[in-house]
């Protein structure tokens, strides 16, 4: 996305401060992020009022608050804290991991959590790689 | 977005409610409200803490929330209510108008700010266009 | 809240640049959307999955963020726009009458239900109030 | 708050489910992320355009939503995950650390650092009581 060059720009600029990020990784967060914070929000819509889907719903409600947050903690590099980035990110990957467990269980049902639980795994990935690149830079 | 394909489904289907919409005037707001989004985040973040930029920081943070809360209200076609859908695209239009206006004033000097008044010009006019097509469908 | 103490100063030193507001109705306002917000992220959640109540459940997730958003636009005066505000302010009182319309319906089946409508209400009409001194101040 | 009094007796209910949770420490992080969220929220309006507060300005943003997500989680029991919801726990309490850190630093300069430096202190300690009691409940 366009928009996010200059955010690349300086986040690129953030790594004489320890905070270096694979800017690939990122990108790729950022964008998995929005795309599971979309499909939560609609699974999470589609899944309310159906009879025995009020795990599923609740879920996808929380891990379209989860991803919403992560993909804006990333688009603020100026107060970028590597340790409560680190956790969020882990959360992140924690509640998509979650999210997809419950809609892959009825996701022969609904096009819309097969959709959703693609987007988690996606999402709950793309954060992990993202981790990985933090944590090897600390090295 | 592949994703919104079901929403698209669901929305058709809210026709016979009276809530019909021009779908694809709707997920060009969904897509406007995003990228909106992103870029007042960024510009937010980025102006905050810049002499003389209170007001665009400020701004920029209410507008990206507005803009994601506008953007879920779209996809949650459920419980969608027509008055309550019509105020809030017109709050997002109002918001994206006070945003663009403030980050115009000082775009030669920032490019964060140039792209960020593009991404709200264009998401007042993707929203307006939205209403429009929701008072041409209640006449 | 004595959190709000300061956030009352700013606002006093807006009144020379057109955005008085009744201190006393803000307060009430801030304090009646994050009540609602919270009721209505609890009545979404434990309607979501009850078969028949998707109306409900989606459109107490919708009233939720939008009260949120509300709320946290009261708390930025640094950038607070006089068209914009007014807008989301009648989009919240919008959005709490259609969430206390849906939740009045079954009140009596549902503890949740009739507290998330007595808190839509109690919004709906301290939002009202702060409109209504935003408009007599502009007269 | 007499709008969470259903929340607890839902979560009682999940005591069945391996997901007990202190009850009066729930209800504590609850009230202390919304008192959070509000105070980061004024915060970072009031540093934004500050010269020499992009940290803070970008690090309260950041706390405000960390806060209220972790607050919307804990009110939802429906679908609530022990992993997802200690790792959103433990990322709140690395946030309101950060948090802390820097509003401390100019806290004498400004009441409203102040005050959220408290608030995000109060914070941490509220989700690490929580979290030690959902831990304890484990063995």
């Amino acid at each position: 996305m366009e928009t996010t060059t200059e955010l690349m720009k300086s986040m690129a600029r953030r790594k004489d401060m320890g905070m270096a990020m694979d800017m690939a990784a990122m990108q790729e967060a950022i964008d998995a992020c929005s795309t599971c914070m979309q499909a939560c929000t609609m699974c999470s819509d589609a899944m309310g009022g159906m009879d025995g889907m009020a795990v599923c719903a609740s879920r996808c409600a929380m891990c379209a608050e989860v991803c919403g947050t992560t993909m804006r903690m990333l688009m603020r590099p100026a107060g970028m804290e590597r340790t409560a980035m680190i956790a969020m990110l882990e959360a992140c990957t924690a509640m998509c991991a979650a999210c997809m467990e419950e809609c892959r269980t009825h996701a022969d049902m609904s096009a819309t959590c097969a959709m959703c639980a693609d987007a988690c795994e996606a999402c709950d990935a793309a954060c992990s790689r993202l981790l990985a690149s933090m944590t090897a830079d600390a090295v």
